[in-house]
């Protein structure tokens, strides 16, 4: 069955390998403007899928450059009379439609206190991108599909480029990569269809993920509501060990990111914790040989850095949201009660 | 029946009015060392309702102090090579117990970098208190349920006297009215009582709140799930317009934070669009007089500004979870799987 959303997640390697060709110019050019404005900290106002991808930048550029990210919370910009001082601050707008008014309110009040400013965007002929001091563009192409998927991973590319830019040289290799380890990561789809079938009779479910990862839970757990009406809550699998993990009964459906060695021990315990209380666990991970008895397993590439993966690891994640509409008979295109524009003030 | 929960919900203002008269001159010292610091950020770091307290302060210290804040990801700290550079900033510890060690690590990772530091705590005896410059107790008294609710108001009223203290003379009048005001909203236990009996039946929803009660409408989010085991999510209810709407089903639960004037046109409309879906729909108002036609009405205390009105707020909201672990069948004293102090390093 022909699908648009189905189309655009198989373009994503393509739009990787464009984005690099395409954008090492302006990215470059922003990295040399943050170090004459002595820049230590990021302001990054997102929405939505964009948010997530701001998640990736707050471990990405702290790990990496030593950045502090903060992400606004944009109606201090425009719905408070005051608005935080921005020293040393580089504001930064992400949003594939560059049209909600309240991240561009943000860029715009940073303007106005003379901070330098930047858009990630996919229509550098929008508002937002008018409104910036520097403009990257996500070199997407048209997004048909009302669930974002490549604008996404564009957007997690740009930013590590940035960061690569920066400074950060041990990223390049990786970067390099990454068309190729997204191309891997599609031939996962079949572990994702078993996975969707065994979460399609549940109304609910956590996704736990931490550090780069953090992230990819946050938009797996999207994509999943937007897409299939199932409401998927995504958790630090530190936060959820401390509270949340009272939820977990008896084929409750978990699905845990363990990817990379930073976290290895914790998830290992987190995985084991949820054995016992018999949850339905699916993992998204670079050691599939390691599974547990009973897990459902989706394997991711080995090939980028813990840094990159989510570059990759959020495609198989895509997937599965996609064939869990399928398995819940519902139409991945024709999500219900999504915008495609967030228009809040 | 008794209940440690009930009794310490019940206890609130009489912390708060404690709390004003102990920690006045810790936090008058405070300010002055961030003047003389010259801060203009803060970076706090908490986890569980201690991470809802720093939500507020977010909005508060923004709309009142021209302060940035930004929420840190302790793992940033501790488990990453680097961690990001600390200028201009102050490091803010908030954990009741002052035990776990990861937030302790933001603290001691700030104080190599010479960046001042605090700790708000309820153990002024913890290894938080030991590792940060200045401390704020937080005068609750030892806090014996689970579930915590008197040290995430007395967190809430430490951060309104720091913000009063660092020059918002506008909210001195508000917090002397706290005490009163949290009394009265103790009258609303009725009120949650009955919304208790409607959202018992559920296995899920959602709690919706901007600006200063976003916050509310996390800490409400984690008491339910803590207490309850519903799954109940939290939404900006700007994000929940753009996407996650679309999990609303006839019937389905949300339980909305509609207090002060800044959003009151965007919540109007939000109302609207759920009684169009059927949705049954809870809502914690400072006017209820206003309530649509089957809407369930927990009334809030209008006697405190909108940048305040969390301190009362969550008081009915605490007592709406407690009451709908009654109804669940389930002792609010004696939650499953959780642990009080956060041992994740």
């Amino acid at each position: 069955m022909p699908s648009i959303l189905l189309d655009e997640i198989n373009e994503q390697p393509d739009v990787m390998a464009r984005l690099l060709r395409e954008q090492a110019t302006p990215i470059v050019r922003l990295a040399a403007a943050m170090r004459s404005a002595d820049i230590d900290r990021v302001l990054i106002a997102a929405r939505g899928t964009s948010d997530n991808a701001a998640r990736f930048a707050q471990y990405l550029f702290g790990a990496h450059n030593q950045l502090l990210v903060a992400l606004a919370a944009p109606s201090l910009f425009s719905r408070f009379e005051q608005a935080p001082r921005l020293r040393h601050t580089l504001a930064m707008g992400i949003s594939q439609s560059g049209q909600s008014p309240d991240i561009v309110g943000v860029l715009a009040a940073a303007r106005r206190q003379s901070a330098p400013t930047v858009a990630l965007t996919n229509t550098p002929g929008s508002p937002l991108a008018a409104t910036a001091d520097h403009v990257i563009d996500l070199c997407a192409g048209v997004e048909r599909s009302v669930a974002a998927t490549k604008t996404y991973t564009a957007a997690l590319g740009a930013l590590a480029m940035l960061s690569a830019a920066m400074g950060a040289a041990e990223l390049a290799t990786g970067l390099d990569a990454a068309p190729a380890a997204m191309a891997e990561a599609l031939g996962s789809a079949s572990a994702a269809r078993v996975a969707a079938q065994a979460l399609a009779p549940a109304s609910r479910c956590v996704v736990l993920g931490r550090g780069y990862n953090y992230a990819t839970a946050f938009e797996l757990s999207l994509k999943v509501k937007e897409l299939t009406h199932l409401l998927a809550e995504p958790y630090s699998s530190a936060d959820f060990m401390h509270g949340p993990m009272a939820v977990i009964e008896p084929g409750f459906p978990a699905v845990v990111i363990d990817i990379g060695p930073t976290f290895r021990d914790e998830f290992t315990e987190l995985r084991a914790a949820l054995s016992r209380q018999r949850a339905t666990v699916v993992v998204l991970t670079d050691q599939p040989d390691q599974s547990r008895a009973g897990e459902i397993v989706i394997p991711v590439p080995t090939s980028l850095p813990e840094a990159l993966s989510p570059l990759a690891a959020i495609l198989p994640a895509q997937l599965l949201a996609y064939y869990l509409a399928h398995a819940r008979g519902l139409d991945p295109d024709q999500p219900r009660s999504i915008h495609k524009v967030t228009e809040t003030h």
